[in-house]
Order: C-alpha cells, then structure tokens, then sequence
C-alpha cells in the first residue's frame, strides 16, 4: 500500500498555504468534483503524495508545472471487487494496465489463489501486490473452499484468517458466498462473519437472487456490498435495505446495462463499479474501470456521476476519508481527460507521480517474479481413470452448458458406450468431462457428460476451474484428454488443448497453475493460439476456457461437476453421472 | 451510549429470517429510506435494539405490533454539533425533551464544562450522558482555554485528552477554534491535531471566513466539517474542498436560510443539520432537529433530503454504518410522522424502545442529579476592584455591542469621571462592564465599558461567559454590580439581575456555574422573569443574558474582554480601557 501521509504535518501545512512550493501544480483543470457532484476550474498543488488543495500554487522546479488549458481532471478509479488471479497475471502485470487505464486502487479477494496455496498463497499474493503504483487492497477469502462437495488445496478457518488482518492494506472480509451456509448457521462460516463483525470491517456479500427476509438476515448481519445483481429489482430490493451495490461488468458476467438506470443524483454513493473477473483480451481491448465510465456516460449518466461511482462511492464504502477524491488531504490519485462523452486517462498520477501518459506507462514497476508452483500431484492420473462404466440401455447425466453464462441446464441422453463404457458423442455434441484433483494427490476423478462445447474431437484442459482449480478437462476420447490433463501437470499449470497423444497449444499459468509471471501481451497471444487450437477440433464458443472454468463451481446451478463427482446444485449433493 | 449490538448473531438472523418472532413490527408504513433518497410502503420488523429488516414479520405480542395506516417512517434525527450546555440544563433533562421531538443522537462537544473544570468536567458530563434514550456521543473539547488571553479552569492538553478517547460514545477531536494556533503552528495546538490524526478520528472545524490556502492547510491536515459558515460562497468554497458543512440554526446564530439553497441530491450527503447553542425557550417553543427538517422542507428541500441532512449525513460523517438509517441489523431509532410538509415526530422509537408519543415521554429518563460546584474563588471580590482611574478629559474605549451578534464595535467616548475615575453613563448607553475571574483565586478583574444594552440603572451578572465563563457583570454602578457578582457567587453560579444592594431576580445554574439540575420549563420560567427584572432596569435587547454571555470571548472582534484585560481582537492583544 502506498503511504499513508509521509509528509510531516508541519511542512504539509507550509506547503498548502502557499509557504513552501509545491512538488506538482496542474494549472486551469476543470475539476471533476466527486463530493458535490459539480465540475469548477481551479489549480490544484501537489505535495509529496497528497493534495494540498485549490489555489495559485507554485511549483519548485518549473517543470512541476502543467497548464491543463481547461481539460478535465478527474480522482483516479477504484475497482470495487476484482480477483486479479483471473488476469492470468501477477499483481504488477496487471497494475501496468490498470495504471494506465487511470487505475488508483482495486479492492481484491485473491480467493483464487488461497484455494490454491491457503493462507500462504494470500500472503505470497499480498506481498507480490505490495509497492504498486496502484494500490491493491485485500479482502480476506471468506469462502475456502467453496463447498464442502470439493477437495480443494486449503480448507480456511476464522482462526486461520484472523493473523491476515493485520496485514497493511487488509479491509475486511471478501464475498460471503456460502448464503445457506451462513442463513443455516455453520458454524464455520458464522465464525468468520463474528469475527469481521467483532473487528468492525466491511464483509462483502455475495448473494444472487437473495431476496426477502433471508436477505434482511444476510445484510443484517453485515454483508453490506454485492456485485452479484442478477437484475434490476434484485439491485433495488438490495440497495433500498442499505446495500452498496457494484455494479459488475466482468468478462463474462455483465450487468452494467441492466443495473445503471436505477442510479440517480440522490442515491449515487451507494453504486460503485466492478470488475469482478476481466480476462487478459478484455483488459487489452477495452481498458479497467475506465471501460465502465465510457459505457455509464454512453448509456446517459451525468458522467459526473459516473466519476464518482468509479472513486469515492468504493473508497467511502471501505472507509476510506481521504482518498478516490480531489480535495485537501487527499492522496493524490487523479487523471486528466479531453471529453465527458468519452473519458480516456491521459496523465494518470498516483500518490502525486505521473505513472502514465496517453496509455504508455511514465514509470518502472517492479517485476517481480511470483514464486511458480505447488507442483501438481494427480497420483498418477491416466486414462483408466476416466472409464464410465454403463449397464447395456443405460443413460448418462448430460451438463447443458450454455456460452456466455454460469448456469447449467440438466438433461438425460441415452449413453453411447463402447465396451461396457460410456463415452463422448460427438455426434449429439456430448462430451466427457473430468475433474482431476491436484492439491492433496487423493487420486479423485470426478466425471460426467457435458454438451455445448462442440468439440468434433480432442480435449482441452485447464488448472483454472473455480474455485477449487483442480484440472478440469473436455474432450471427445480419453486419449486426447489424458494428453491434455498430463501435459496441464507437466507445466504446472495451464489452459492446454490436444488432439490424441499430441498436444496442440497451450497457455502455461505456472504461478499456483492460475497465473503467468510473462507480459498481459504474452498471456493474451498464448490464449489466442490455444482458442484457436480449440476452434479447430471444433469448439464452437468464443471462449471455451471460460465456460470449462465454471464447470467445477457447484454453488451455481443447475448441474456441476467438482472432483468428488456431479452435483446436482439444487439438491447441494451427488448424483451418478449414469442412470 | 445505547448497546451496540445486543443480540446474538445467531438470535438476530432467526428473527430476521422470520423464524422467531418480532418485539416490535410498523405494518403499512411510506418508509423515508435516507440511503437511496425516496420514499416506498413497507413493514418494517424490530428485534431488541435493531431492525430486522422490511417485511411480513410477527411480534410475539400483539401489542407489538402496530399499523401505521400509511403514515410515513423515518429515521430518527442526528444533532451534528451540540454544546448541551447552552440548553443550561442537564444532559438527562435535555434527553427528555430531545427525546419528544424524534432525535436519536447528538455530537456534543462539553467544552463549556471543560472549561470550568477540565477533565473532570468532560468525565462527569460523560458519565451524566450515559444510559440515556439519546445517545450523546462526545467529541472532545480542542480549545481549552480558547485563547491565552484568559484564565479558565483548565488548560487542556493533548496528553490530557489522551485518554478520554478510550471513553465509550467518544469520538474524535472537537472544533478545532484556534485557526490562527494552528495554522502558525502553535506546538500545543498541533499536538493535540497529531494525536487525534494518529488515531484517525474524526477532527471537527470551526473556522469562519477562512479562506483560500490558510483553508486547504486546515481541511488537509484533518478538520473535515464546519457549523460556521457565515455565508453561502464561504460553505460553497467549504465543501468543494472536501469539508462536511453543518447547517446551525442555533439560538443566536442562525445559517439555515443562507445555506440552505447549497443542498442538492448530489451533494446532500455532505450537509447535516446542528443546533450549536441552543436556549431553553427555543427548545421548548421549536424543538430540536425536527424543526430544521420543517424549516428546510418550508423553505423548498425535497423532505427526504432534509430527513438525510437530519439522520445518515450525520451518522455516516462521524463513522457509523449501522445508524442514521432505517435498514436490516441498523439501530432502531426511527419515528413516525403525518405530513411531508410538516414534520412531526409523533411515536418516537429509540433502540427499539417506544420512548415517546405526541411529544409525551412514555419512557422515565433516569434523573440524575450533577454534581453541583466547584465554588467560585473571586478572592474577595469587592466594588473597590471595580474603579478605572482616568486622568482629567480622558476618554475610554467602548465596546460597540450588536444585538444578535456575537461580533462587537469599538469606539472612543470622552470619560465621565467621578473622583479621578471613570464612571457608566446611562445617558449615552455607556455601560461598565467587568470580567471577574472565578476559578483560580487569581482576584483577576478585567474592566471595560460596552455600549448597547440600554440599561438605565442596575446591573446584570452571569457565570455563562463564553469561553471561559468566569463572572461577566454590566451595571450602571458598581454597587449594582458587586451586588450581582456576589450574588452569582453566593449561588454557585447563575445570572442574577441587580439593582442597589438588592438582587432582584436570577437563574441558579450551580453544575459548573452553567446548568441546572433542575427542569427545563423551570430554568426557563427562571430566565423569563430575570428577562423581565432586565427589562425593567432598561435593557432593551430581546436576549441581554446571550449577548453578555458572548463579550467575554476573545476570538470573535473586534473588542472583547476577559479577566485579564480588554482585547483587540484584531490585534489579539491587550488594549487600556482608558485613553
């Protein structure tokens, strides 16, 4: 976390009544006023990290001194919740784009990798995220794993959790997504809520489709943010009961269309803006928070407005008083900008230095390269695993994925089986699916049938596989998915596409098998290489890795698949995946 | 201060959830949500002190529950800065009436008490303030003395301070006074602004007419509200720069007219609502808080902006999340009215509990007494401390006093001189006016003479003289005068009114010399006929005791005059009486 106020009180004062020069001065802005809700000329100074305020400041060396000739300058954005980990980067990768996408803070859940790694892995990533130029606030994962019908790397307790908070830059409590968990009193998962609420920090919630009195319960009890409004009355039933509500417009969920016309004047502090999972093309083709702004205006918010969602509303709802805003005191995160109807950061500052111009990076950030593993153990995982055996006139359990959305359907297809086996059918699109575990070397394979990827043959695997990211693998015969599920081990980690024994292109995410330590650019071309590897053993969607990452996330339903076996969501327990 | 969260996290959730049933439910209610800014029907369920949240939710006991028939809900309304003291009686009795007219808290700052007798002062004001159906949180006095000009009961450092930030219901440093101290860097000032900085508390302001640079070194070092905005362009430059304005409409100083048009959606959050001093008469003839939520709405505010001005603006500023707002787990404090266009509390629910109905307690407020004293040490005061030798056709300077102004003129008269020394002369409205210091036994009299209260013959005494309050005494004639100040000694503080020898009316104020533990109609009715004895000796102001009250506080120009001597505001430094 950048520092909290390095300048000595004394010179702070000297230096805002004009006493000692200032480090930076930005002449004729037309100042965003986030607070009130207006924008006013004025000349703002800049001392060491902070704001000294409004006025005809002067600045030490001459070159501290920016004529603005009227363009718009505006608090740096606040991502409200992101998991980086979905970057495929490391913190600092992805601090490069946001920065330059006028980025001053993002407040994370790095839930990913402490399914991986525990509290180690919070930890490596808290300290990889340390010394940015944008500042990466944590949220501490509230939910490890996300259900017990998983085997995931950790298993997190309050007590485990508790040490984090003391950590510079820990908020609070990351998204409360076990509802009937918490609703029906686990104790587990009450002990985390007691203990955030005994500390007095923020507990995100996580709640779609939570409504009515269950939802009073949850919010009462301090879930006081969502980024999960599945709609427009969702939202407004949520923010009516004291909720600030993110607005998410993730890669693959979005619901900034949907959500923005119930912000007005009046209520514009409880909004804020979220990214919640940007993949690595979204982030290069169309920027961070800055995307949300540009959209908000385009849809007819006063971009006045759409500032202050995307600034103050996140750093006021997680405490903060003297940031995500221009005025004195304030950490100096601002942007400059040509027009409300398509705001572009030009010259971003963070913490009073200009870190970017035009989209190119001013400054060096540190690469520091995250630490690569743990290694894989599928306790000698091989085709064998994968056999199904299916009573001669048997069915199979069919996953009903859908491109572009979380949700599975369930359907039930006489099984193609082949030596007492069921297998893939192309021809009806049905495709085996296997969870392979890769933490505790339990030697599990859960496996079903899936339909919707399109595959004519091959298999693609990959270690991301919410949230538990063991190895979800889909493919037309096991060969193939061997192939991948091996090759995925062998770089420990990766998106991996094959065809028969040979593997075809791969993205290789060695850092706890979620992330890369190469380049946003690097990451990106490897998954353009992999999906159209994919394309050509004929899947059909846009982004296949995408819809594999969510197969394995039995909170949302209707049928998924985690390591332990299929899940039916709506019942929250296993059922065979042959009938 | 009321509990913060009685129940069980486990007993709260089963209620929320509608599985145990309600203490208290408002069925059919137009709830005013401060949060999102509008007004929508609903029920709304209370378990012990807290909301459950809005819906179809069962009391245990039909007596529980209650149908509003469609009358509007709000939360119950927050006074941003208040010295309880001015209300010249006891926490407890001002709970009572404040109570009635729908206030759920009040920020007070118990610098007068302080001022008299130091922490122990702030220690009995807090611990007379607990347990009451209001919560009186307390900010701590910043400026005591308000200047070294005077003599006070105290002189309160940051390490005295120190340790009553650990007192429950504490929270923050109070009006921040000594502008100039602080911004020239006085060490004493600034250490108590580091300390409070160090504890990331709120730092309250007061800073009329400050302005430009000298504003930004004050907000950014931390002082982050103000109640003293004299104008609508000094509150406008305020709250672009990040301050929070309180809008005072106090006994004597009154802004809600000129700020009032500043307020708009956008910006409504950063404006709340103050009484600052407000008298017994004005409380019992307007109300509280309830009576700028009228004003505002007569004066053309949407009502649900002035009920967020009245409640959340409040709360949020000072760092609650759970209050200020009707809202699942928020502290019930709400109250139900009739009329958008008149607001009137009528029941009044605090903590779940019904306090009041119709402006009638139902509740007993706890009435205990405050310790009475210190005695007063004027080191026997007598008319012979009065006299002010002047040479032959001198002249003296006189105090220009302004009705309904706490600023003063100065002038220059030619002496009227009896025996070498200068004397009142009724008939230019040339008063004597003195400063008896009362704490310390220094025998400290400052003389003066102040033109404007008309009086014609007697004098009037009082132990409330702003900041310091030692004994401020006016008169005609020094016998009248001795009278008054004795008097006001013999009773332990008070006013007195006196003609001759005689007393002829006072108000007994023996807690500090500033409060009564008697009631509020009673100190009223007190003040009524001390007005009226006023009057009959020629006082000609509607309030004599207020202003008086105000000419001993040298921080306000341009003429003032402590124990020490007549002050030159302008120039913060002593001045002779005579020429």
């Amino acid at each position: 976390m950048r520092s909290p106020f390095s300048l000595p009180l004394a010179e702070f004062v000297k230096a805002a009544r004009g006493l000692q020069p200032a480090d930076l001065v930005l002449r004729n802005a037309r100042i965003v006023n986030v607070l009130t809700g207006e924008i006013h000329p004025g000349t703002v100074g800049i001392r060491g990290e902070r704001i000294l305020g409004f006025g005809d400041y002067r600045a030490a060396d001459p070159g501290g001194e920016i004529d603005l000739k009227g363009r718009y300058l505006a608090p740096a954005l606040w991502d409200a919740h992101l998991h980086i980990e979905s970057t495929m980067t490391t913190p600092a990768e992805f601090a490069r784009l946001a920065a330059a996408h006028g980025t001053a803070a993002v407040v994370t859940d790095p839930h990913e990798i402490a399914n991986v790694r525990g509290t180690a892995g919070i930890r490596a990533f808290h300290a990889a995220a340390a010394d940015l130029p944008v500042d990466v606030f944590v949220m501490l994962p509230s939910c490890v794993p996300s259900t017990p019908l998983e085997t995931a790397g950790a298993n997190l307790s309050a007590a485990d959790l508790a040490p984090l908070y003391a950590l510079p830059g820990v908020l609070g409590l990351a998204e409360m997504m076990n509802v009937p968990g918490f609703l029906f009193g686990d104790p587990l998962v009450r002990a985390k809520v007691e203990d955030a609420r005994s500390r007095g920090v923020p507990i995100d919630g996580h709640s779609p489709l939570l409504s009515g009195l269950d939802l009073n319960a949850y919010i009462g009890a301090g879930m006081r943010s969502d980024h999960e409004c599945l709609g427009k009355e969702e939202a407004k039933e949520k923010v009516r009961l004291g909720m600030s509500i993110w607005i998410r417009e993730g890669t693959a969920a979005k619901n900034l269309d949907d959500l923005l016309p119930l912000v007005t004047a009046a209520n514009s502090e409880r909004f804020a803006f979220a990214t919640d999972d940007r993949h690595p093309w979204d982030l290069l083709t169309h920027g961070h928070l800055d995307h949300h702004v540009r959209r908000a205006v385009a849809l007819g918010l006063d971009p006045v407005l759409a500032l202050r969602l995307a600034s103050w509303s996140s750093a006021r709802h997680y405490g903060f008083t003297d940031r995500g805003a221009i005025a004195p005191g304030f950490v100096a995160d601002l942007f400059t900008f040509e027009s409300l109807e398509d705001v572009r950061p030009d010259l971003v500052i963070l913490g009073g230095r200009r870190v970017a111009k035009g989209g190119k990076l001013l400054v060096q950030v540190a690469a520091e390269r995250m630490d690569e593993g743990p290694p894989f153990d599928v306790r000698g995982f091989d085709r064998s695993r994968l056999r199904v055996p299916v009573p001669a006139g048997g069915s199979v359990r069919v996953i009903e994925v859908k491109a572009g959305s979380l949700a599975t359907g369930a359907s039930t297809e006489p099984a193609k089986a082949e030596a007492g086996a069921a297998v893939a059918d192309p021809a009806r699109d049905v495709a085996k699916l296997a969870v392979v575990e890769r933490h505790k070397g339990t030697g599990n394979v859960g496996i079903a049938f899936a339909r919707g990827f399109g595959l004519r043959r091959g298999a693609v695997a990959s270690s991301v596989a919410h949230d538990s990211h063991n190895i979800v693998v889909v493919g037309t015969d096991d060969v193939s998915m061997e192939t991948a599920v091996n090759r995925v081990v062998e770089i420990g980690g990766g998106v991996v596409v094959a065809d028969g024994a040979a593997p075809k292109a791969e993205v290789a995410l060695p850092v706890a098998g979620l992330m890369s330590n190469a380049s946003m650019h690097d990451v990106d071309a490897a998954e353009g290489r992999a999906n159209e590897a994919a394309r050509a053993l004929g899947a059909s969607m846009d982004h296949p890795f995408m819809t594999l990452a969510f197969l394995a996330l039995p909170v949302i339903p209707e049928l998924k698949l985690t390591d332990r076996g299929l899940v039916d969501v709506t019942k929250f327990d296993f059922v065979s995946p042959v009938i």
